[in-house]
C-alpha cells in the first residue's frame, strides 16, 4: 500500500487544496494531509482550528487522513513509514522553491520521492494568503474556499474589526 | 470614455512609474493613479506624502488623476465606474504574481479587465524598494526618480541618520 | 477613438483567442484582429480560410474587425493609424518572447504601445499548435475551438488520412 | 494496483530517464515506459531500436515494462486501463510545456492525473538531444548514457561519418 | 593571462554582442570571439562573411581576437589553452538553456568555467534572429547593428527580393 | 591583476559558496569574499563569526581574501579599486533579482561588471536559509556545509533549545 504525505500550512484549506487532495486520493492508496506546525510563524488559524476545518471538508473523501507534525518533514515521513510526498504546483516561482526542497529532502532521506501534481485550472490562482487578504478586506470568498472555511474566516475578521 | 485605474503603493513614485503613466495616458482616455492604503504595512512615506509627490510629478500629463483607496481594489474600481486596471510588468516573478492577481480580481469582479504594459528599457530595473535601499545607504538616485522624490528621500534619510 | 490591433497567425482561431477578443472589445473602441501573412511559414489553413473562420466566429462581437497584413507589424499599425497592439499572455515563456517583441516594436515605432491581457483560466492551456496536434491524432477538440473550426479541422485531417 | 505510464521519445534513453524510471518504480506498482511513435518526426533511432535499448537498460528493474504507442497519449492510457501519467521535470521551460500538456490531457480524459518527478541532481542537464549533439561531434558520452546506448550512438555516427 | 572564449553563431553580430565584447574585454586579458561552424544549420551569412563583419566591428577593441571553430566547444577551448567561456544572458529562457550547457560543458571538461554577463539595458531585446526578420521585412535596423552589418543585411535581402 | 569581489551575507557559508569560491579563484587573479553588514537585518551569526568561519574554510584556497563592508556594494568595490563583482546563480528567481541588481549597480558605477557563475550540480539546492532551517529542526547538515560550520550551527541551536 502506497502512503503519500501531503504537507502544508493549510492556514486555511482552500478549494485548490481540496482539488489536489481529491485527485491525489485517486492516485495513491492512502493520503495523509499533514499540517506543519511552525513555532516560528504564527498563523491566522491555530493548528487545532486548521485540523478541524480539514476534517470537516475532507471527511467525505475515501483514503484520506488528516494529521499534524512538528520538526523536519523527512523525519515525519520516516515515522509514518512513508516514502512519497505530494506537492501542488501552481506557478513557476512555486516550482523553483519546490525543486530546491525536493532535492534537499532527497538528500536528507534518499528513499523519499516527491511527486508533483498541478492545481486545477479553476484553482491555480487561489492561495491561502490571497484568500485571507480578500477576506480581511471584506471581499467575498465563495468559490475560493468551502462554506465552513468562509464562515471561519468571516468570524476571525469580524472579531478583528471589533463588530 | 475609458477610465483605467493604475493602482500601487508608490512609496515613492519612480521614473519607472512615470514612464508607465505617460504611456498609459496615450492609450486610455483617463488614467487614475491610485495609491493603495494598507493598514498592515507601514511605508517609508505617509499616504499624504506619496500623493503630494505624485501630484508634483504627474501634474503636466493630460488625462491623469491622482487618488487613493482603502480596501479591495475591485471595490474601488467598481465605485469609480471603471473596468480596466493597468499593471506594469518588469520581470518574470512580477508576472507570476500579477497573473494570479488578475485572475483573482476577475473572479471577484467579472467585468474587470487587467491590462499589462511593460516598463521601458531604461527603467525595468527600478523598483521603489531598491531606490529606498540605495538612498538609505547614501547612493545617488538621480535618473531613478524625479528631483522632487530625490529630495524627499534625502530629507527622510538625513532625518534617520540624525544629521 | 482607440483602435487596437490584435495580430497573430490564427491558424486556426481557438477559444483562447475568442475569449481575448471579447475582452479586448470591452476595453478598446475598435479591435482589429489581424492575420499575419508569413511567406516563410506554411500554415495548416490558408490565410483566406483563417479569415473566413475568424469572420464566422467573431461576427457577433461589436467593434471587432478582421483583417490581414504582410510585412512588419509596425508598418501595418502605422498604416491603420493605430498606436495600440494587444497580445495575449499564457505563460512565462510567452512572456519572455513578448517582452522582447514589445521592446523591439517600440524601438521601430516609438509611439506604439503594446498592452497584454491574460488568457482566461479555462483557456490558458489552449494553443493553435496543440489543437492541431490533437485533431491530427483524432482527438476531440470540442471546448477548445468553436464548432466551425472543429469541422474545418476535421475536414483537413480527414483529407490528410485519405478517407 | 496502480499502473503509471511514463511516455516519451527515448531517442535514445539517457541516464536521466533511467534515474526517473528507477524512482517511479519505487512509487508505483507497475511502470510502463511508453515510446511515442511520431510519424511526423524522424528520430535518430528507429522505434524498434529505442525499444531494444530500453529493454536492455531497464531489464533489471522490477515492475517496469517497455511498450510503444501511436496516436494520442490519452487514448493509449485509456486502453491500458491506467489513470496516471509520469513526467520528469528538469527546468522551468520544461514546466511550462508540461503544465499545458497536463491540463490538455486532463481535458481530453478527466480521470487522468499527471504526476511530476524531478530529475536527479546529477542528471538534470542531460537531454537526449544534447547527448546526440555531443556524440555527433565526437564527444565522450560516458556518464550521460548507459554503455549500451553509448555504443549504439557510436555506431550511428561512425556510419554517418563514413568510417 | 586569462583567455576567455566568447562562442556564438554571430549570424550576424549585433550591437548586443558588441556591448558584451567591450565589457568582457575590460574583465579578461584576452577575449576570443569564436564563430561556431555548424554543418547542420545553414546561416544567412557564410562563416567567412561573419568573420569579416566581426573583424570590421571589433577592430578597435584592445585584447579582442576573432576566430572560428568546428566540433565541440570544449575541444576548441582546450586546444586554445583556455578555461573560461563567456556567455551573454538576456532572459529567463536563455538562462535555462545556458544553465544546462554550462553543466554539460563542465562535465565534458571539468576545468572549464562558464561565466555569464548580462546584456546591456539598451540591447537586451536584440537577437540576430529578430534583426534578420526585421531586415527581411524591410524594417530599419539602425541602432540594432553597426552600419557595416546593416549594409550587409541590406545587400542580402535586396538580392533575395531580386532587385 | 583582476580583482573580483564576491559579496554576500554568508550567514553561514555553505558548500555551495565554497564551490563557487574555488571556481572563481581559478578564473580571477584575486577573489575577495566580502560579507555585507546589514544594520536592518539581524543574522543568525554575527559578522565576526561569519568572517571566522569563512577564514577557516577558505584558508587553503590560493588568491582568496575575506573581508566585510558596510553601505553600498558599489562604493566598496570602488574603494577596493575593483571593477568585477561575482554572483552565483542557482535558479530562475535568483536570476531575476540578480539581473535587476546587476543593472542597478552598473547604473551606480558604470565601470562595474557583474559576472555570474552557476553553482555546482551537487550544491544548487543549498542556501544558507534552508541550511539554518534544517539545523534548527535538528536535521543533519553534513554534506551541506563544512564541519566547522556544522559545529557552529549545532552550538547555536543547542543554545536556542536550552540544552
Amino acid at each position: 500500500m502506497t502512503i503519500a504525505i501531503y504537507p502544508g500550512s493549510f492556514d486555511p484549506v482552500t478549494n485548490g487544496h481540496i482539488n489536489l487532495i481529491e485527485r491525489a486520493a485517486r492516485v495513491f492508496d492512502h493520503v495523509v494531509v499533514a499540517v506543519a506546525m511552525n513555532s516560528q510563524k504564527q498563523g491566522l488559524f491555530a493548528v487545532e482550528e486548521r485540523l478541524d476545518l480539514l476534517h470537516a471538508v475532507t471527511g467525505g473523501i475515501a483514503g484520506v487522513e488528516v494529521d499534524s507534525f512538528e520538526g523536519l518533514l523527512v523525519d515525519y515521513v520516516r515515522r509514518r513509514g512513508a516514502r512519497v510526498v505530494i506537492r501542488g504546483l501552481r506557478a513557476v516561482s512555486d516550482f523553483e522553491y519546490e525543486f530546491q526542497m525536493a532535492h534537499m529532502n532527497h538528500k536528507l532521506y534518499p528513499e523519499l520521492e516527491t511527486v508533483f501534481m498541478v492545481t486545477g485550472a479553476d484553482e491555480f490562482y487561489i492561495s491561502s494568503q490571497l484568500v485571507k487578504e480578500v477576506a480581511r478586506l471584506g471581499g467575498c470568498v465563495d468559490g475560493l474556499v468551502p462554506p465552513a472555511v468562509r464562515d471561519a474566516l468571516s468570524a476571525k475578521f469580524r472579531g478583528a474589526r471589533g463588530t
